[in-house]
């Protein structure tokens, strides 16, 4: 009964299905029928124009992303506990080219505008000091944190008012607009969004995510980039055809809705005291004595331990409800 | 009836049914059960001790190859015609960081020994040139020709004694092992090759190639690069199992016998006259007037334009007989 | 004595005052009074609005302009026997953080248009090709030949109809004006020049060079980049005090003409049948046997061999009369 | 009366007059008699056989001496007030192409060997996140502390023991030596550090650095880098000589005690109360009300705020006795 991640679930049926049906003989790269939808398909999502560029990663899409907003001589503003900082071995500076990252600091790793104001302003307006070119956000964060549209959108305005680009790294985006039951435009480019890293692999795809930019100006050259990272697959119709499955149906909802669903059950077993932080999406923080891990563990769970005395629990699309209820179970009587 | 690449080729079903098999909840990254026995299934193919790392494309395998083999201020000899030169977008240098390519002449993209030394000749040894650092061939080549194994060793000798790290492109690994009926082991380690880009997306895979180091030591750096590059995928599995799928029962080489039988039949129905080049793999360059290439597409058949008055054809592990045929008889009766 | 080249001269006497003069406490980097006279001198000298950066070289120079107008993903063309290509062991490739430079043809390492066209023909426009962005040419060139005004006008007018970056190594620029009699301004703004590597140092600098862009939004960035690679120097004023001082009473000028003429000399005495090439600026390639280059050594003349057969004479604005006059003799006799 | 920093003063006699020495016809680049000296000069002056590497900023000594020590995909530990973090405008990060820097805390800009361990202890080890590859350390530091022998030895030893290359930037490197009385060997190799970037600008120079390195084997490679940064001079031999001239005599060790004398009268002058940092170099901190800061400045006195109620003063080699006397005696009436 493993709880370690999001990262290591199966892929959802509808998207083997859309493997065996683009399973045939097309145009190479992206070139494809499945390819050639994408742009529509996520404009009509977003009730906007957008430019959308499958990539196999979340690290591609946010590394692109990044490179797109910040040029090798600029920084990037991001929490500290932002997974490009954290977990993705430097390709922002890889991509970029040498950007740096300045980190700010927040809660559930989460940055509020009283903060960007605080890091910007450490940073002397002139040529010895490498000038903010963008602003870094999580949605549903690291820590299974949700900003709202609100929060958003202050954010979004204050990067404009200062020049910055707005990158939003949704890896569980899905699970972020599941918990708030918004429109995804809500949370993007109605915001303030230039680019998100829409993420289909944690919440039911094989390996397939979507760069997606509402300031389009921004693809062109991101196109360039994406081939020159090896990140433009030879055959992208089966990236595409997992991502025009998990829009169709909502399935993208339907499994993100199953993800918090089942974080929302653990997070009711433990209860307040317990929970390090509030649970609004597909991961669970709670306080456990070694003790208690232990003996959690000795019942089957695996988990990741995050500090001392904690514990994280993340759910996925297809979490077993049986494991899920043991789980609760197990946490309820702890 | 396209034979424009067999990048556009589908997957083949041993692969589809190890994504099946594949299709469970198991360990991210590259920590899962298939990703384990790589370096195994590799080292016993090639009969010696390799790392084996998946990637998602030959653009990847190539760089991070290149990257480990030639510092940024290095330069990597290679056929001007060379994939890495003329069709990724600059990906050597973007992985490298900043490498030079030198580039060598040769017919069917096939560099020998003597060219190799006359383009080391070029380059002063001082601190104002870019030094070389590797030397990089495809076998088979761009042009559907093969290297022997003592062409190979050749060059791999002369690479060692100028220092020179020797990678090979092999996204058509697999038809020149066919084609040469060899041993994987006599094209690459030991004919001197360090590291090895072994295809098999367009040989059945659905996306997934393999970057092989026989110098070991160049694995550990590679793999924080893999990370970095945003090419260690999340579901990695997906690609160990399509790559273990098509080393059992040696379907690698079935797939590659199948396109290149269809294009030796093509070859046979052109005859020599009207070749460019040997047809040594599954590619055919003939020799066609702009009426000769209309008729064919007005019979149906695709295919690329290579130069004024000249045509590529290329075939897949899973042309059509039907259609190879047809084409045969069109090509013969032109 | 020694003929090697004008970068192993003395500084003339002017700079030397000059640098007395600015021997004061004033204010670091950039702020100080001679670095805050750069652009208005250089504009006055251009009869246009211009930018002015000082730079310790000419590799610094040229590739904060190739960075400028040239992206990572995008490619210069040049001579193929440019300093940028040949003699700046990747410069180019690390400012642009991995551009490939696009090697044309061309006598006396001259590009023309019709060669820059047929060089542009070579690169598809698609994704998988690293696009031109930027031409660069040297005048005088490396072989000591110029760019008439009309020769440069119509390559400037070819890059901005191809949307390329146009940029001017002036190494020699003093030489060419000098060898011309035209204005500084017809060999770069007028003629669709953005960015110029005005080079000092070789012209009786001590070391200091000047890029000038006539593109001045480029500016900008470039300070960012230039105090990055470790060029903003902390006493940037003995830099700007060299520049200023060979302006005043067109120092500049002076001292191409009398290298230049240095040249000329030379050139005469070895007759058109001995040139290799032209000689328009302040270098001299000729035709000797090894028993010819022999004789001229034993005499006590240095220089470099450039091919079998070939021999390479470089004056400068402090060639010694009675060495040329006694190298003009020895050449006529040979 | 200008306080600002040490930047801004003027090169010593010995050093103009070095100039004019060097002003004469030889060998370009580093081929020259001055340039060749150094590796023998600077290994006396340490003792040990070192190679020496003239760069014409201190930024540029820093960033190679980090692409040395640090692949692309590594990080380097420094204090979070160092030079190469704050004021070189992301030079590490460019010319490492991309290594991030790791920041420990630690009064008047000092590492100490727990915080050292407490930040490695940050990094898991894996490839998710950059692995430390360096320790950098400025002594004197940008606060003018300095390190002793023992302490910088603690540092080298916890380097060696983690296998982290170890850089010394070493701008103010002779203040340092002058405070402590100590051998330069003491704070250098046999504290284990690999390489130094001696500073000879801010001491008296008019712009000449010189990278030392002790692991001589990182030399070759450095070389390459140097020459691509454009830090290659093709009139070296003006900066070779101002280092000679400045080793002579030990001119260095009399303008870094005349710049730490200055410094000295003027913390005296302040009193313990009022100095925020120990002054050890040539740096004074002091805590000054905007009220006492604007009476110094209406007196005549330039300096930098440095925070809130805080300014910063720098003495130099040439710091006028009546200057500085002048400040003495007007901090003391405060």
């Amino acid at each position: 009964m493993r709880f370690f991640s999001d990262n290591a679930a199966a892929a959802c049926p509808e998207v083997l299905a859309a493997l065996h049906e683009a399973n045939r003989l097309d145009t190479a790269y992206d070139g494809d029928a499945w390819s050639q939808r994408l742009n529509g398909a996520f404009s009509d999502l977003f009730g906007t124009e957008v430019e959308a560029l499958w990539v196999a990663t979340g690290t591609a899409a946010n590394s692109l992303a990044l490179a797109a907003l910040c040029p090798p001589y600029g920084s990037i503003l991001c929490p500290r506990d932002a997974h490009i900082q954290t977990d993705e071995c430097g390709a922002p500076e890889f991509y970029t080219l040498g950007a740096k990252l300045l980190l700010g600091e927040g809660a559930g790793a989460k940055l509020v505008p009283a903060e960007v104001e605080r890091q910007l302003a450490t940073v002397r307006n002139d040529v010895h000091q490498v000038q903010p070119h963008a602003l870094s956000i999580t949605n549903a964060t690291e820590y299974g944190c949700v900003y709202t549209p609100d929060e958003t959108a202050a954010l979004g305005e204050l990067a404009k008012a200062r020049g910055l680009g707005f990158h939003l790294d949704g890896a569980r985006f899905a699970n972020a607009v599941a918990s708030l039951g918004c429109a995804p435009a809500d949370l993007s480019w109605r915001a303030g969004v230039d680019a998100l890293s829409f993420g289909f692999t944690k919440n039911g795809g094989l390996g397939a995510e979507c760069l997606i930019f509402f300031d389009r100006e921004l693809a062109a050259a991101t196109q360039m980039r994406r081939k020159r990272a090896g990140h433009l697959l030879s055959k992208g119709r089966y990236l595409a055809a997992q991502l025009l499955a998990m829009l169709a149906d909502d399935i993208w909802l339907r499994n993100a809705r199953a993800a918090n669903g089942a974080a929302t059950r653990l997070a009711e077993a433990a209860g307040t005291a317990r929970l390090l932080l509030p649970v609004e999406a597909n991961e669970v923080f709670i306080r456990v004595s070694p003790d208690e891990a232990a003996a959690l563990r000795g019942q089957g769970f695996d988990f990741y331990d995050w500090g001392p005395g904690e514990a994280r629990l993340v759910t996925s699309w297809d979490s077993d409800r049986a494991h899920v209820d043991a789980l609760a179970a197990a946490i309820a009587k702890l």
